[in-house]
């Protein structure tokens, strides 16, 4: 039996449904998905960790289907928003805008103790939630308790002068049972890269298309960084806006490369 | 006017009083700290750093009383109890000891929701407190809002099954003072490096005599890890114990000199 190693040190059962759902969800047209199928489960070996399956993902896709590479990498695109919060603040606030919801990015609002800077406030139906969005750039890292507890503590200083019905945790992570069990305890809602089923922060991500540009292997790092300092955090900002580019320095072939890549990766599969 | 750089990057007005009770605190004999004050302001220029100034202390009692040094580095003495805080828990824990608390360090109580580790439960006349040790090993770090808010929906988890009154934040550093604001209005007790006055973490260990071992400049830094690692905290317990030192590989010329500075900073000012 083949064990996979994941990034936080577990060890699970390597499943080829799980494998290939992983590359239906990233776009790989169907022609390709059992040759790439095939081209995994002959490197595969007991304790191969997943950044190595990864590896062979993307080096197949480039061959093969060089942007559907850019769409796989999600989760490291998502990480790739760091090093500071702002852009994963500006990430959530854009998802939950899809889903109908007005939306503040850090607002300050003032407690029964002190005054608090809220990550996102959202708002939908006369209910208002305020959201602690935690962003950690370092794969394999768990948001830990310490986090909803602040959440708890903050939504408990807020709640009553400010008409807030919900505190929720985003995050990019997984998290520790403790963080759900306390948050089901507690009734705060968590949004982790995989909770809940269904409903998580990359079911979300999928479901309302919002591919971010760190996802581009045509841009820099430095040409990233120029975007999201500039508050372009959506590759769909760039799709409706090719303009936007004029911020970063681009030859007319590189930027016809970028703009095709944008218009691939934007497109919900 | 001079004024002078904290590690936290503000800025204040140069003070001869301070720099006095600081150097009288380090325990210099009454003869030379006159001549150290002199040592020092000669030295003095408009937005000179703490740490430069520090640095010229350090050097004078180089040359001229070897040992008040190791007595006068105390802050960094509790800096380098890292680089993780279990030295800090057990050296809290020996604070309140000297003050007739019962204590257990790292305690797991259930709580309502989950199970939690509690760095130090400490009890004294039926009164039962949690306190969160916090501990930072980078100068001019501040402990942050989040880590009281924290520290108080902890104290909501525990309290009621586990009997617990008060709860407690003792950080090596200073706070922000939405720390303190938000303490006082939820009435949690704060003991931060400088705060509060005739309280605070300096006063209690300066009062207690619990110099830390990271004190000694006799010591490697490895020997101090491998006696930090031994839970061999405080230089009294090397003082009441010289047998300790055989953890460490030392010539007998260096044990006598490590005892003879042992003796002296775990002295009473």
């Amino acid at each position: 039996m083949i064990h996979v190693v994941k990034a936080t040190g577990e060890t699970e059962v390597f499943s080829a449904d799980k494998l290939q759902r992983s590359i239906h969800r990233a776009g790989v047209p169907d022609s390709l998905q059992n040759q790439l199928l095939i081209h995994i489960q002959k490197r595969l070996y007991d304790n191969i960790t997943t950044s190595e399956i990864y590896r062979h993902i993307t080096e197949f896709l480039e061959t093969s289907h060089p942007f559907a590479k850019s769409k796989y990498n999600l989760k490291q695109a998502i990480m790739a928003l760091g090093p500071s919060g702002y852009a994963f603040e500006d990430f959530v606030s854009e998802i939950l805008r899809t889903q109908e919801y007005q939306t503040v990015v850090r607002a300050t609002l003032n407690g029964n103790c002190i005054a608090h800077e809220i990550d996102v406030v959202a708002e939908k139906d006369n209910k208002r939630i305020m959201i602690e969005a935690k962003f950690h750039n370092l794969s394999g890292t768990k948001t830990k308790i310490h986090v909803i507890l602040y959440t708890k503590a903050r939504f408990d200083d807020v709640k009553q002068k400010n008409n807030i019905h919900e505190a929720w945790l985003v995050t990019n992570t997984k998290t520790t049972t403790d963080v759900i069990d306390y948050a089901l305890c507690m009734n705060l809602k968590v949004i982790s890269w995989s909770y809940p089923e269904g409903g998580s922060l990359r079911d979300l991500v999928e479901k309302s298309g919002l591919t971010p540009i760190t996802s581009s292997t045509v841009l820099s790092l430095n040409q990233k960084q120029t975007l999201l300092e500039n508050h372009i955090v959506l590759c769909r900002d760039i799709s409706n806006n090719p303009s936007i580019l004029d911020l970063v320095v681009l030859d007319e072939e590189k930027r016809k490369e970028v703009l095709s890549e944008i218009q691939f990766i934007c497109t919900k599969t």
